[in-house]
């Protein structure tokens, strides 16, 4: 059983297995996606019964569960880092701190497509995939036990992925990422100064500048960040201030999808279909709407090995300006 | 010209490249090390003249500078990230922060075999190495523009090396790295509340359980972190409080290089000589020393690919109990 450990100098919770029969050949890195393989992809229409009982599915009327027919199907991972089924019991241990790994974790596959990307998709199916984000996060916010849900996106071996069907992934924690702690304490610095939200400032400033803009429409802003950790990082903000994801209404997930589909296909057409993580940044549950914190996605391409100093000091050498990222980008 | 940027929600700053030539091929994966090519690696001797002049070297007495016979040998980077004579200007950028791409950026050569790994060199060499990181750091100090001095090492590809020769790097930096403002802040709040330092209250109960116990001797303990991020995550922490690195004497540098010797050779037998990344963690430059920080080595070893969400979120799955991870080491 997995438990969540906290590091005592940092507060940052991680989850550690316990089971004890791993070995050091069990930590080499990952094989290579199986790619075509559509018979045997647990992802595929048709192999309903090779994953664990669907949670949610968007298709047609009258489908029985678990068959084929479906546009969106999200299911219990089947090798969960979390289990719902825990306690979220906080114990000491020693000077430490510890807790059941009390948790869902769930995978929303994409798409009944085996090989298609999100910058190929229709819109219309893109909008389901967040449509599927927000209807679980609502689910998930009956739980008072979990206070986050983090919902993100591994595309591609090297970004950590494992099954190359088009899929993305969802954790319920019973606590609030750290980084995401972290930003709202920044942001709520800024606020303090400022009174006014940091995110609607850059929504403003990049808006007017241009240098840096990848697209916008009417609801949203996508933007290659001023201080980029990663060539072509890129965030979509809200261009109005909104705190949580999930009270996304159904034209502004229309309008996501589409700048979504945009930003990924500039991203691959210019970059070759690279590996990338995405995640979604969003106010805690049970918090209230707070005028300093604002939700929004990152879309990291993993096109340089991120040297372990980086990781190790949070101190990043960034290559590329982000405004040759968005000049490159904007190119037809 | 580098320039540093501060991200306006975390007041991360980031080295970001502003030269405008750069194209979306140059960061595509780099090809492998070239491994055995002596001949042509500047690091070996006799090549001295491939790389800038030296800044510091250890050798025999009436050795000429930039000639062979040495035993570490330091040298400006010859594609810095920072350069020396840039000059910190703070400065506003619409709503945003910018400084010069002022600091230092060094490499250690740290012997002159191309093919030994830190496992395997000897206790003298390391001692060296080790010696050579505290000399430039004392050097740097006098520069009252840098207030950080960041040391690391890349081993292996996967890390982020790009020559194989064994070498570490030195960044001085005009601001401290976040990672170790972050966890000055945490360990402070310990402090206030238990009036005892962190990391010593780590040493002891390692030592008292063992069981995450990689080796320790008269001045340093070595161990797996409760709280691993990675498997086989490793770090060395001075057995009595120790705010700053560079005030090492000779007697402690000869025990970090056994303990480092040691726990590298665990490393390396295994897992195979796995890619590495090392950093050290100390009290900036200009603090005094504090009762609640304490300099510590974090080694990490890459065995897994880090997925985004992990990055994205400051959120980590671990699939190594860092108690499997002590006692594989210490199988024989």
């Amino acid at each position: 059983m997995p438990e969540l450990r906290k590091d005592p100098i940092m507060g940052r919770w991680v989850i550690v297995s316990t089971e004890r029969n791993s070995r050091p050949s069990d930590y080499k890195f990952p094989a290579d996606l199986g790619s075509d393989d559509t018979a045997n992809c647990p992802f595929c229409p048709g192999n309903e019964h090779l994953t664990p009982p669907e949670i949610l599915a968007y298709h047609p009327p009258g489908r029985k569960p678990n068959t084929r027919d479906w546009w969106v199907r999200v299911i219990p991972n089947k090798y969960p880092a979390l289990r719902i089924e825990s306690e979220p019991n906080r114990k000491g241990e020693g000077m430490y701190d510890r807790m059941g790994g009390f948790g869902a974790h769930e995978v929303i596959i994409e798409s009944p497509a085996h090989n298609v990307q999100w910058g190929d998709m229709s819109e219309k199916s893109l909008r389901d995939v967040i449509w599927a984000f927000r209807d679980r996060t609502i689910e998930l916010k009956k739980d008072t036990r979990i206070r986050y849900v983090l919902i993100f996106k591994n595309h591609g071996r090297a970004a950590g992925a494992t099954l190359s069907h088009p899929h993305s992934q969802l954790i319920g924690l019973p606590m609030v990422p750290i980084r995401v702690q972290q930003e709202m304490i920044g942001a709520k610095n800024y606020y303090a100064y400022k009174e006014r939200c940091v995110f609607c400032d850059i929504v403003s400033e990049e808006l007017a500048s241009g240098k840096r803009l990848i697209g916008s429409n009417e609801h949203f802003v996508s933007l290659a960040p001023y201080a980029s950790r990663f060539p072509f990082e890129t965030w979509i903000i809200p261009a109005q201030h909104s705190c949580h994801f999930e009270t996304i209404n159904e034209k502004e997930a229309d309008s996501l999808a589409s700048i979504l589909k945009l930003s990924l296909k500039k991203i691959s057409s210019h970059l070759g279909n690279p590996p990338f993580n995405m995640t979604i940044h969003s106010t805690p549950i049970g918090e209230l709407g707070t005028p300093h914190y604002h939700w929004h996605i990152e879309i990291m391409p993993k096109l340089t090995h991120v040297a372990g100093f980086e990781s190790g000091s949070g101190f990043y050498i960034n290559p590329m300006p982000p405004e040759t990222a968005a000049e490159l980008l904007n190119r037809h």
